[in-house]
C-alpha cells in the first residue's frame, strides 16, 4: 500500500516534533523530509527519538528551512509548525503546488482585519483565507478535498469544544463570556528566553499576555460561528508542567440551562465522536488527556452562571494529533488512523 | 523581656506547622505548647525543625489535642490550626479564659444561617459570630483588643486584596463577578487521600468543588462590606505545586474604569501597608511571594472587563503569616514583627 | 487474524494499566478480561482510557482479583502485575492450565533461598523456580515456547543492561560494584500511604531501603551469569516525578577498560537490538526513554572507575513494555510489535 | 549598635540574591552596596524582595561589576558570588583594603597546580591560596581575623560533612570512595541556555560533567586533612528541582565499621554544632533542610560497604548561609546569627 509522503516544516519545535513522530508511526503516512535550521543535517529519526523501520528507506536527514519548497516534489502533504508570518508565505506556495497542506500557525485561522493587531502583521495572502477550513472537525466538520487546513490553537481547540455546544443550543448569553486558561510550557513553543528558564517556571503560576493574547480572537471567531453577539475575555496562565491546557469558561445561563441540561448538551454534542467525551467538570483533568489526542469536557450551572471546563494535550489535540485527524479527513481515512495508539502519560 | 506564651493547637497540619515556626522565631512570642494526636510525646522542636534556642527552657513536647484546655493556664494566646468543627467548640472556651485567639478555621467567619449549607453544620456559638473580627486588616482594620480574630481563607485573602478596592472605588460592576482561583496542595491541609497522591496530582490540573466551594460565601461577604449587590461565582483548582494561591477575578466595568485607574486604585490601597504590593498584573506571580507574608495584587481593564489578580502563599498570608499579623495588631506591635525576615524560596 | 487472549491480573496497579493499555493497542493482542477488587463491574476501557474499538466485542468489565483462575479458559495469556506472594501462588496455576505466563513481581527471580530475607517469606513453589526465564531478552535470549517468564525488576533492567556487557567482556572488577538508583514514584507501585502524598514527595529526595532493597539480589544474580566473585552494594532513591529510572553504576577498571573501550562494549552489545542505544554518559536521560520502551546506557572510565549510566521508563522497560517484549517472543513475533509506536513524553 | 556595612558583588545571581537577603535581615549587618551589571541602577530592595526597612536610610541601588572597587570605602565587609576568574582578581584588592571577605567561588579552595584542568586558567593570585581559610566551620574551624574566607562549594559541603568524621576516626578505607551527587538547578548558577530550560529539565535526569567536574578535586582535598591516600570518583546529577543537594557516598568499611558506630561516629561528631543533625540514612531528605541553614547527614553499613548521606540546601549550607556563618565566625558573633529565623519550605 503505498504511503503518503509527508513533509515537516519546523520539525525542531515541540509541535513539529510531536508531528514528525506521529507521521512516522502512522500506517498511512511516512515521512518525505523535515526542515530545521539548527539540526540541518542531522539524523531526524536519531534526533526525534524515531522507530527507524517506520521511515523511508532514504533515511531522511533535516534539511534547512530555506529549502523548504525545493524539496517539493518529495511530497504529498505538507505539515507546517513554522511561526505565523512565515507559514502565511509557505502555504499558497504549497497549496498551489497541489500539496495537502495543514498549517498550525495562525496565518489562517482569523480575518484579514485582525492581523495588524493580533499578530503584529498585514496579511501578505488575504485572498487564501476564506479558501482556509478551520480545522476542528467535531464542531466544524472536515475539510473539503483540496482546502488548506487552518489547525487551530490551543486554547482556542479547548475552549470552542467547551462552550460552542452551549450557544449553539442557546444555553449561554453569548455576552460576557470569560475563559481562563492554563497551559503547559509548551504551548509556547520552544522557548529559550529566560523567562522559560527552569528556574522560573518552576513551582510558578503568571498570568501573562492579559487583554492582548492572539487566541483571543481566534476563539470569539469560533463562537460566532454558533450566535451573534460574543464578547468575549480571554486571559492565559503558564503552569509549571509541560505538555496539557485546560480552559475554565464562564457564561450567563439563559433560561432552561438547568446543571443536568448543560451536561446533557454536551454529552449529545459529542457522543459519536471519537475524541471528545463529556465527563463531570471535577473529573476534566490533564492527567486523563496528556499523551493522547482527547479532549475531555464538562459543564454545570447554578442560577447566576454556566462553567464549562476543557482539557487537552495541547500538542496532540492542541496541534498535531488535531493535524494527523485533519489529515486523516482529507484522505478519507477513519479519524482516528495513527492516533488510537497513543498513551496516557499518567499511570 | 516577657514574652507572650502562645498554644498552637492542631500543630501537626501544614498550617499549624507553619504557626509554629513563626511563633518559635518571633522576638516578642515564645510557644507554650502545641497539640497533636499523632505527635503526642514527641518533641516539638525535633519535630518541626525548629531552632532550639527560640523555644522555653522547658522544651515542650506535643500533648493530645484533647488535652488543650486542661493547659490552658500556661498560654496567654492562642492559635487554633483546627477544623471548623473543632474550632466552634474550643474558640468559646478559650476566649472566656480571657486568652487572645485567632483561629484559623472558617467557624467564625460567616453569618450562622451558612453554616448548614457550606460547612455541614448547625453552629453550635453563633452568640460569638457576631464578636468575631474578621482579621484581614489591609482591609477591615486591627481587631480590637479582646476580640476573637476570624483569621481569613487563603482564597478569601487574595481575592479581596485584589478586588475589594475596586468594588469600594465605584470601578467595577458587583453583579456577575467571577473568581478563578488556583492554588498549591497545601491549600487543602494534610490529605492522606488517593487524590492528593504524588502520582495523581503531578502534573496535572483539575477544578474541585464546582459551586460548592466553603470560601464562596467568605469572599462575598468581604465584598458586601464594600458594595451592595454583589453576585459572585468562584472557582478553585489544584496546582501541582506545594505552597502558592493566585486569585484571577474578572467584573464588569462601571464608567471610567480605565487600564490606567484600576491600576492606580491598587497601588492607593495599598501604599501605607506592609505586606501588600500593587505590581502589574502579569509580573503577580507564585514566586515572588511564596515563602513570604507579601500579597501581590494587579489590575487592568479594557472596554468590557476588569481584570485583578491576587497571590500569595497560602500558608502564610493566607493563614499562619497572617494570625502572626493579628497578633500582633492585638498587642500593638509593629504589624510585621516576626514576618520581615521571611524569605522567598524561588532564587 | 485470530488474536491471542491476555489476562491482565491486577489491573487497577500503575504496570499493571499500562500493560492493559499496550495490549489493547497491540495488532495480535486482545484484553480477554482484567481483575481489580477496587474496580470490579466497572469498564475496562472507560476506566482506562482505552481505545473503545481495539477492545473485543464483549467490552470487558473488571472482575475480582479472587475470580482471576474462574475466568481462565477465556485467555490465552496472563500478564500478572500483582504482589509476589499472590503471583507465587497464581503462576503455577495458569502455567499447569498452559497458559502463556509472564509474571511482572519479583515471585520468579531469585534462588529459593533469597525470599526468607527479601521477600519477607517461604517461597511455595519453589519447584518452578527453575523453570522460570529471566526475561531480559537484550542479555539473556528470548524465552522458551512453554516458559514461564519472570519480567525483571525495574532498578535490575536499568543497571544490568549498564553493567553486564562490561562484566562479561573483563573490562571491570566483579568486586564492590555500587549501583546508585533513582527512581520516580510510580517504580513502588500504587501508595496511599502519607509518605507518597504529593506534599511529601514534590521537591523532595531521599533514599530508601538503605541495604534492604529486594533488586539488590536479583541485579547481583543478573551480574553473576557474566562473572564470579559479584560483590553489590545497590542504594534507591525516591525522584519527585511520576515515570523514569536511572541507575548510575561504579566498578573499579581491569587491564584494557579506557573510556573509549567501554563505550564501545555497550555500543557493540546493543549495535542489533531493537530498544537498547548506547550514547554518551552525558546524555543518557529521563526525558529521552520516558513513554518508550528504550534503554539508553553510556560509559565512560578514567584510572580509577569506570561509571555506567542507565536509563527507562520503570513502567515500560521496567515493568509492561519488556513484558510485551517477552509475550512476542514467546509467539514468535518481532521484538518491537506493539511497542513502536510508542512516543516520548519530553517534547 | 553599629551595622557592618556589606557589599554584595555579584547579586542578581542565585547565591548573590539569597546572599543579599540574609545580610538584609541579619539584626549586625547591613547592605552597603550590591552590584549587578544587568540591574544597574534598580532598587536593590524591590528587585530582590527585601523587607525595605531593613536597608540602609540611603536605600542603596545596583551599581555595575566593574565599579565595585569604586566603592570600597563604603564596605566594611565584601561577600563575593562571583564567577572564579572574576573572584580571583577581586579578592585580593579587598583583602589589601583591609575589608572582610568571603569568596563563594572556587577560585581560592585548591592548590594552584589543580587550576588548569578544573577551572581552566592559570591561577593570578597564588600567593593568597595559603593565606585563604576552606570556610567549613563544623569541619574546619572557625577563620582567624583578617583571614580570606573561602567559601566551601556545594557538594564538597554535603560530602565532606558526612565523610570526613568516618574518615578521620579510620571507619573507612580512604581509596575507592565514590560520591553520588544529585543537586537541583540552583546549584549551576543562574543559566539561561537551552539546557536549563523549563521543558528541558523538568521531569528530567542526567549525570553532567561526568568525571571532569571541579568540585572532585575540592571533595579530595578536604578528605585529605583527614587521612591519606584518599581516592575519589564524584559524579553530578541534575535533579527537576530548584533547592537542595545531596551527596550518597560510598566506602570500603575499615574493622570496627558497624551500622552502629558509623552512626555513633557522625552522631558524636555534630552533637554540638547548630546546623549539622545525623539521622538515620533514610531520614536524609531534601524538605528536611530546603530554605534552612541545616546540614542533614546518616551513615549506615553492612560488611562490604559504608554508606554516607548528606544533605543540604545548595543556596544557603552550600553558599550563602555558610558565608554568613564564616563572617559571623569573622566578627566573633554566635554561628547562628542572622539564620535560626530560617524556616524550611516543606510544609
Amino acid at each position: 500500500m503505498t504511503k503518503l509522503r509527508v513533509a515537516i516544516i519546523g520539525a525542531s519545535g515541540y509541535a513539529g516534533g510531536v508531528a514528525a513522530r506521529l507521521v512516522a508511526t502512522h500506517e498511512r503516512l511516512v515521512i518525505a523530509f523535515a526542515t530545521s535550521d539548527k539540526l540541518a543535517g542531522e539524523s531526524v529519526a536519531v534526533h526525534l527519538g524515531l522507530p527507524r523501520a517506520r521511515l523511508t528507506a532514504a533515511q531522511p536527514q533535516f534539511v534547512p528551512n530555506a529549502a523548504a519548497l525545493d524539496h517539493a516534489d518529495a511530497c504529498d502533504a505538507v505539515l507546517l509548525a513554522t511561526a505565523a508570518d512565515v507559514s502565511m508565505r509557505l502555504v499558497p506556495e504549497f497549496a498551489t503546488r497541489g500539496k495537502q497542506v495543514v498549517d498550525l500557525s495562525g496565518a489562517f485561522r482569523l480575518d484579514m482585519r485582525a492581523y495588524p493587531r493580533w499578530y503584529g502583521f498585514d496579511h501578505a495572502a488575504p485572498g487564501w483565507l476564506d479558501r482556509a477550513h478551520y480545522g476542528l472537525p467535531e464542531l466544524f466538520g472536515p475539510p473539503a478535498p483540496g482546502a488548506v487546513v487552518a489547525n487551530p490553537g490551543c486554547y482556542p481547540t479547548a475552549a470552542l469544544l467547551a462552550l460552542a455546544p452551549l450557544l449553539r443550543e442557546r444555553l449561554v448569553d453569548p455576552r460576557g463570556i470569560v475563559v481562563d486558561g492554563k497551559s503547559g510550557v509548551t504551548g509556547a513553543g520552544r522557548q529559550s528566553g529566560d523567562a522559560y528558564a527552569f528556574a522560573e517556571v518552576h513551582d510558578d503560576l503568571r498570568a501573562y499576555k492579559v487583554f492582548t493574547h492572539q487566541h483571543t480572537p481566534e476563539i470569539e471567531r469560533g463562537l460566532l460561528r454558533m450566535a451573534s453577539g460574543v464578547e468575549l475575555t480571554f486571559t492565559a496562565h503558564l503552569l509549571p508542567i509541560n505538555r496539557g491546557l485546560m480552559t475554565t469558561c464562564y457564561a450567563r445561563p439563559l433560561p432552561g440551562a438547568s446543571a443536568k441540561r448543560v451536561a446533557e448538551c454536551l454529552a449529545d454534542a459529542y457522543a459519536k465522536t471519537e475524541f471528545v467525551r463529556a465527563v463531570a467538570p471535577e473529573q476534566v483533568s490533564l492527567k486523563r488527556v496528556v499523551g493522547t489526542n482527547f479532549a475531555h469536557v464538562g459543564a454545570s450551572a447554578d442560577a447566576g452562571m454556566v462553567i464549562a471546563i476543557g482539557a487537552i494535550d495541547n500538542l496532540l489535540k492542541g496541534a498535531a494529533g488535531q493535524a494527523v485527524q485533519n489529515l486523516n479527513a482529507m484522505n478519507g481515512w477513519h479519524d482516528a488512523m495513527g492516533l488510537e495508539h497513543l498513551q496516557r502519560v499518567s499511570p
